[in-house]
């Protein structure tokens, strides 16, 4: 019957401001699928394989829904030049390498194996706008366990000699592309015209025809920064908005990712919340940039979608931990510059928005739902100071503090992608 | 002679804005102290012994100028509480627990390893008030090669019932603190007054007659929280500010360090420069509370001394690496504050705060200067993609991305304190 057990602390968010704990308990699983999560272990799965984490933390694992994957090779360097030219002197030349797939293989390898290793089994990635490299790093993520979308980007104009397909070079190898990702199950392919000032209206709008008829999912930017937001107004002059440019071509849905809206009016957050899209916040990546800092607890207030990612390489580290403990910093930061009047979020919503957030988008309900395949982290805290403190704490903890080695298994699709040595 | 040569890529913080680095460099030294630092291998320390890091970052180590050691076991905790609630249900409980010298010795056995580990070798240390367990503390740093200095904490009003001295026991137990602290060669004392707040006026001139005395140095806490100075306003209304109630009592003088001076107003900074006192910038502290966002670039325009703390554990990290990278970003994210019309600090210059800006607490020169004893950490960077990378990007990189176990030496008072396995 392929039955499983896993048995430690367990830690499942629920919603955006609720966790549920149970210390000693049983999550029961059916080839990956969960049956029950509980604090007895129930008769029907006595001689189901048993996973003993016992005295360790099994949370969900994280869903990184805005990375640049050609990037990670420079993560962290560059970090004090301004964006123009931080992409001129750093990214662009980094992502044209990746006209070699041979070079992709060996930074995908690794970029897979870190994020795995890092507990993070769901992703929305952008490639390099190179078809044959972005099959590679679809390869790779699935090798190494992980779920989710990977787009090769578009970009006809205003990027490098080195960096920028013609029109036509972009349509048929998108399409091409489309063909090559048939073969894969676990990663899938999402639309991912860079923004707009890299892509010319023809190219949205057979984008969005795209979307249009495939049902294909759509990833991009967004009001990241004060002078991109202008830049867009001189491109296209006929948008009132910055959305509107997405809007116009057919990329503006309920299946859109839209990373940053750091400075998203009210006008463009009510056509965030009227269309259903997905804001991925990026806080370290907006830090970095010195973009500005998204009103994040007002953006949940007015009911708006919104996820995490790490943005690397604007983003400086790739650690789901890390990330929530930035999104609570950041948010911190944002009530500080309200004259705290508005108030933070903490490591529970953090922490919701950085997994069961992002649920919908892989068809799995908040929490370890019945029914959802298993996305766990199994997590060591033994060797820190712990005595008295309950699961609740034990978890508010981790974001902050945890030992190398301390991640010991990562389950991903209801399987064990990574176990620790 | 005792000679000894570390071979290696060397970085040395010469200045605020200037770095000096040397690929596959010597570092000569004499009895622990630096001799030259050179290209080639002077002939006279042809027949040293070598300590061969080759294509290893040799850097200086960090000083971290202010942490509360007896937090330490509640790293990560309450990070969601308002100061007052975070103080009551964990810093003060937990400080209590440090009347049992034994339960002392095992965390600061630990925190002390945690710091050497991580690269820091010297520090500026708050205990908490029991004098034992601060012998304690000072005994444990010492054994792990870390140097410094140490206060046993001067609290006589507005603590709790299970955390505060009478005035005269406050006294009492800093003269007999004092006798012991005789016996330690690397770690000093330090007076600390835990803030104005909490030390009456009799306890503050007791201690700053002291500090004159014996001249000793002094640390404590200002202009941390907008609410924490309307406090000290009631608490002492002849006072003009906060800062007059430090000078009033003798305690504000070139060897006084006063932590965070985030909401510090025009007239503080200029008697903080005009006294030469040493501000600590504590931004993760600040951020974690919500204190504020302390102008950085400001005040090293102004030639005010600043230099960086942990501040553990209202602080969330004691990783100097770590530490040095939120110091730019948050004065990234000052400069969003400010519009972008200040500039934010880089690598360079944060690094120099976290290393040489405290060189003259410890009588040393700034960067791996002749005559100064060896600080170093030695950083095995092989494992990341770091081909065609200069040694300048290599040590930018090192604050966002280091692998586990990278910190292969640390080097302290000339001696290696720290070996990896």
């Amino acid at each position: 019957m392929n039955r499983t057990v896993l048995k430690g602390d367990i830690v499942s968010s629920e919603s955006l401001t609720e966790i549920k704990t149970i210390k000693n308990g049983y999550i029961c699983l059916e080839r990956g699928r969960i049956v029950s999560v509980s604090d007895t272990l129930p008769e029907e799965f006595a001689d189901a394989v048993l996973y003993d984490y016992s005295d360790m933390l099994i949370m969900q694992s994280f869903c990184d829904m805005h990375l640049h994957a050609p990037q990670y090779p420079m993560l962290g360097l560059g970090m004090d030049l301004p964006l123009v030219d931080w992409l001129s002197k750093y990214a662009y030349p980094m992502e044209s390498r990746f006209a070699d797939p041979e070079y992709a293989r060996k930074v995908y390898r690794r970029l897979a194996h870190d994020l795995i290793s890092h507990g993070t089994t769901r992703v929305a990635m952008f490639s390099s706008l190179h078809t044959d490299s972005t099959i590679v790093l679809m390869e790779e993520l699935e090798k190494a366990g992980i779920t989710g979308y990977v787009g090769k980007v578009n970009m006809d104009r205003n990027g490098s000699p080195i960096l920028q397909e013609t029109t036509e070079e972009s349509k048929r190898e998108t399409l091409r592309w489309l063909v090559e990702c048939s073969r894969f199950t676990r990663v899938k392919p999402i639309l991912t015209p860079r923004f707009t000032p890299s892509c010319t209206d023809e190219l949205m709008r057979f984008l969005g025809e795209l979307s249009r008829e495939r049902d294909l999912p759509v990833q991009s930017h967004i009001s990241e920064n004060t002078s991109e937001i202008e830049w867009v107004k001189q491109l296209r002059p006929e948008c009132e908005e910055y959305w509107d440019t997405y809007h116009d071509s057919g990329l503006w849905h309920d299946r859109t990712l839209m990373a940053h809206c750091v400075h998203s009016s009210e006008r463009e957050r009510k056509a965030i919340a009227e269309y259903g899209v997905t804001v991925v916040h990026c806080c370290n990546s907006n830090t970095n940039i010195a973009s500005g800092v998204m009103p994040l607890r007002q953006m949940l207030d007015e009911n708006l979608k919104v996820v995490l990612g790490s943005d690397i390489s604007g983003g400086n580290t790739l650690n789901g931990f890390d990330v929530v403990a930035s999104t609570v910093q950041t948010s911190k930061v944002r009530s500080i510059i309200d004259n705290w009047e508005t108030d933070h979020v903490n490591e529970t919503e953090a922490w919701y928005l950085a997994t069961s957030a992002a649920a919908p988008w892989f068809g799995a309900k908040a929490g370890f739902a019945q029914g959802n395949m298993l996305h766990a982290i199994v997590l060591d805290d033994s060797n820190l100071m712990r005595k008295g403190l309950s699961v609740t704490e034990r978890f508010s903890r981790c974001f902050y503090k945890r030992q190398p080695g301390s991640i010991r298994a990562v389950w991903s699709e209801g399987e064990p992608a990574y176990m620790a040595d």
